[in-house]
């Protein structure tokens, strides 16, 4: 298959988005077509840079524009046809590539797959899902920004497609789905969430009720839904945690020589820690439901995640994620 | 003043809520009237046991029921009035007491709140908050779980309450209220926060926009308005997170001798960033907005909790916090 690499999208970009396609290229040796999309001399120095002769199986495909962090997404997607994002979307869109990744402005890539890919028959809303690390594993967060204001229905049909995620791409069977609430009991919630607890109920077969905030990190669900207004202040909430624990932590340490030589020793089980709040290892999300493939990863994206994302894509197409999407939506994605 | 406490309330009742009481008599040298309620020969043994001869300034309010935590707040409303909590809470409204402080069922004594003593006059809906460490001090979140599904004049009001209890009872003169919402520009947001923006703007001074999630440990804003959904969720994830990574810190440091050396060697940093987590110091919070004083304290409050519980009733008191609500609502509180 053919993967869409966005290479000038990112913090770290175009360093880590083209040395993440090479470390993709030389784990599967060569087995996929891989098209870099961004400028074309700036790639090719990249790929200098890191010593590699350029495989046969990877192109460039030249764009002049650039989708910078402050452009509106909607401007983005009149005014920036050229640019590496939208334009690898169109091309995805033409059918000249089977799936598209970038660590670009999330909102742009969520406007552009929304409006160039369009959605998979039966989707209302495509969804953006994040991981959050638990106690035994880790926990699929749906939605975590790509809609606000959701209807019950949308809840149901995001419960569903996190699931069919989980279970095609992170090999999960019959993922237990959860949805975020104030209270256990199916009485507790906003007028929207007691409406999606019934209809979940009803529709998802591994259906385990309310979650509570305290709750996500302990594993009860694989899958929590929820509006993505929460969701998205709730994963924030979280990526922030480690990085204010930290500077707590040595701030706490003092000057001690005694306590800074004790936290030299425990740094290894900290670092491990931070590792499991790694997003790195995830790669990236699709935005599931949009008529394609299309990985958000994180702006802060390293070679490794890039590369963990080609995977997650290239897992996306062969597992037919989105067929499946489709099948169990006609079954029961509504009320 | 007179301040009345449930002393069967709370996972520690009635050893930490006598204890407490006792506390704060030692503390303040008798000044106020404390009247414990609930089983008579229950708070007389307890007060017994901690070797005290009741001071004549704490007396016992008996009741002979009380109230579950798996009670419906509504049920225990009406088949409980002889409870510590709905008895504690009927004396305040009939003037007996000036205050009422309790660590038992939340649901419930919002609930309690809310029919026996009523709204302050301009005030839709009553507020619940709370406190969470940030990396240079606290930030006050509101609301936290008294109200899902609110209107933008709810949002607003929850700021102007939420800023006249930390500037009276916490000293902190001006506070910067924040909107908690999906990105800092104004136009982010779901439809009532985009609303709620703007009807803060033009009636709160020290309006300082929109916070993410990101930014809540960051010390942007002193109080940081939410429905009662997000805040909820948002608290109970923060309460659980200090407990994950004990455990997981702890999974990470293995057998390994060595680190469990240092461990031992940073023991005290840990102790001290888990206390900065610690709701025991702010002992409670009142139902703000209340036509009286109600103070909520976690249901796993200590002696210490409900000392300070029971400070913060008499600061709320003296300072004439509910006239500032009253008097400022007034002039700001609708849209």
């Amino acid at each position: 298959m053919r993967v869409a690499i966005d290479a000038m999208g990112g913090d770290l970009a175009p360093q880590a988005t083209v040395e993440g396609a090479l470390l993709y290229d030389k784990e599967t040796v060569g087995k996929h077509k891989l098209v870099l999309f961004g400028d074309n001399d700036v790639i090719e120095q990249e790929i200098e840079n890191h010593h590699f002769s350029k495989p046969n199986n990877i192109s460039i495909y030249h764009t002049t524009q650039l989708v910078e962090m402050s452009d509106q997404p909607t401007v983005a997607l009149k005014q920036k046809k050229d640019s590496s994002l939208m334009k690898g979307l169109q091309m995805h869109h033409e059918g000249e590539v089977d799936a598209f990744v970038s660590a670009g402005s999330t909102g742009a890539q969520m406007v552009g797959s929304l409006f160039i890919l369009g959605r998979i028959e039966g989707v209302h809303r495509p969804a953006l899902a994040s991981f959050l690390p638990t106690e035994g594993g880790v926990v699929l967060l749906i939605d975590v920004g790509a809609n606000v204001d959701c209807k019950p229905v949308h809840l149901l049909q995001f419960g569903i497609m996190g699931g069919i995620f989980i279970n095609y791409i992170y090999g999960i069977k019959n993922p237990r789905i959860g949805l975020l609430s104030i209270g256990e009991e199916k009485s507790k919630g906003n007028e929207v969430v007691l409406a999606a607890y019934n209809i979940m109920a009803a529709k998802i077969p591994n259906f385990v009720g309310n979650v509570e905030g305290r709750d996500i990190l302990h594993g009860r669900a694989d899958v929590i839904v929820m509006d993505g207004f929460v969701g998205n202040s709730i994963l924030k909430f979280a990526e922030s945690v480690m990085g204010v624990f930290g500077t707590t932590f040595k701030r706490n340490l003092g000057k001690n020589l005694f306590s800074l030589l004790g936290a030299f020793m425990v740094r290894h089980a900290f670092k491990e820690m931070k590792s499991s709040f790694d997003y790195q290892e995830y790669g990236g999300v699709p935005l599931l439901g949009v008529n394609g493939i299309s990985i958000i990863s994180h702006g802060r994206s390293t070679a490794k995640a890039i590369k963990n994302a080609i995977r997650v894509a290239v897992n996306m197409s062969e597992k037919q994620v989105n067929q499946h999407i489709l099948e169990e939506l006609k079954h029961r994605g509504s009320e």
